[in-house]
């Protein structure tokens, strides 16, 4: 019998080609696999809620798994933090009942994405945030951004190498807010597709300087190929913040419930 | 003839001992020199604003130096960030009248200090963060925080090897602000003992947790030696964050004027 945990974890991704275990490079989930394995001496297989790209960035990714001996939660914590390299950290863990897997029960996440209207980035921003593009204009931004509400066909802005049967995923909220000379960028989907927010994000900036009106964005909200669309955003922007599941796995202690709330500006960079 | 002229400079200090020159240790201004050097051909000597600890960050450090050939603000501020590490940045440059010296014309400085209320940091606040000790109260933190405003006696936390010949600073504003989980003090006054801010935030903190009343902080404002005072506060959560300086160098491009002026909270991270 083996005891199923929720660890949330926060990472800073540069140092990492992305979440998923590759044979040649270092990856997140190899980090927390490896650390799991010296705290508790056996050999465990993590899944993580989102499959974040090289170089992205984690408040709250959610990752599953089970172990043969289960630890108190604060030991599971502060063990695993003893082993993690310093930029990945478990921010807590809680015992879900059987049948938790962070990736198929997850109902939504919410990434955000930061821009910083400068000449030159501080070297305390850059590691997640990326400059404006000169010349960007919030109205058309926020128009455009408005239309990526709703359900749609995403086709248009994943990159290659995704393992989705459909490209159509709902997003729930997605919303540009202003802090001085920061932008902070709100997307809360149902999922998202390899590459998705960062494409969405390079097409957005497009719009945001004029080189493509917001009606032209939202026709490729009904499919379309990636050469439709626009470049991809740098990965450093963007932070896979928080991950949402339904009451009964989010009542044991597994990610938030509604990301489509109100977040207190003061709260987002 | 010689140009003078400010540049801005932001930087994270975690790799630096400090701001000042030493024998055997990296420092900022050796960073800064070297890149002036490198780009115009000449050795510079800078003075820096603020001389910020080992480990210690800045959003706005500002230097000086006296230029043989001068070259236009923007050409300094790109061919320095191209000589530069990746963790020290010239943000803007500005040609100043003669007699202009970062540290000595300084009318007044702000450093921010940031907290997280959290069992473990995430990596992304980590590099200028450090957790809130458990049980910190706001009101005794506030109560004794407000305490400080005015010209006082900061000999209780000067640290040794400052060069100041007096410990009475003053202090222009002093506040904490409450952002969600994290905590921001700002402090703003007319000049800073070595290790100043640092002491008073180690002291203040024993305050929040109880430790010590407002009214015994507020006596050691009269003067008293380091050992009567609380410890350190890590260098991480430091950031040296503005420079002022009085009308004509602010109107020619150096720093800000009003430092005691309200901010928007959603900047303050």
């Amino acid at each position: 019998v083996s005891t199923t945990v929720a660890i949330t974890l926060s990472y800073r991704g540069t140092a990492y080609a992305g979440w998923q275990r590759q044979a040649n490079a270092p990856t997140v989930q190899q980090a927390v696999e490896e650390a799991l394995a010296r705290l508790c001496g056996e050999s465990v297989r993590v899944v993580g809620a989102g499959r974040t790209d090289a170089g992205v960035h984690a408040r709250g990714q959610v990752a599953s798994c089970a172990l043969a001996r289960a630890l108190p939660e604060r030991s599971l914590v502060h063990g695993l933090d003893h082993h993690l390299p310093a930029d990945v950290r478990a921010l807590a863990a809680a015992v879900m009942p059987p049948g938790f897997d962070a990736r198929r029960c997850a109902a939504a996440k919410e990434y955000r994405y930061r821009l910083v209207r400068a000449e030159v980035l501080s070297p305390l921003d850059a590691p997640a945030a990326v400059r404006a593009p000169r010349g960007l204009e919030l109205a058309p931004l926020r128009d455009a951004t408005a239309r990526l509400v709703g359900r749609h066909d995403f086709a248009a802005f994943a990159l290659a190498g995704g393992s989705h049967a459909s490209s159509v995923r709902t997003v729930h909220l997605a919303e540009w807010i202003e802090l001085g000379p920061r932008l902070v960028l709100r997307v809360v989907g149902d999922g998202f597709l390899r590459g998705m927010v960062r494409s969405l994000v390079g097409t957005l900036l497009e719009v945001g300087v004029g080189r493509r009106t917001p009606e032209a964005f939202a026709r490729l909200l009904g499919g379309g190929a990636r050469c439709d669309a626009g470049p991809t955003a740098p990965p450093e922007g963007l932070v896979l913040e928080r991950v949402a599941y339904p009451a009964p796995w989010a009542a044991a202690g597994a990610g938030e419930v509604d990301l489509a709330a109100p977040v207190d500006p003061a709260t987002l960079w």
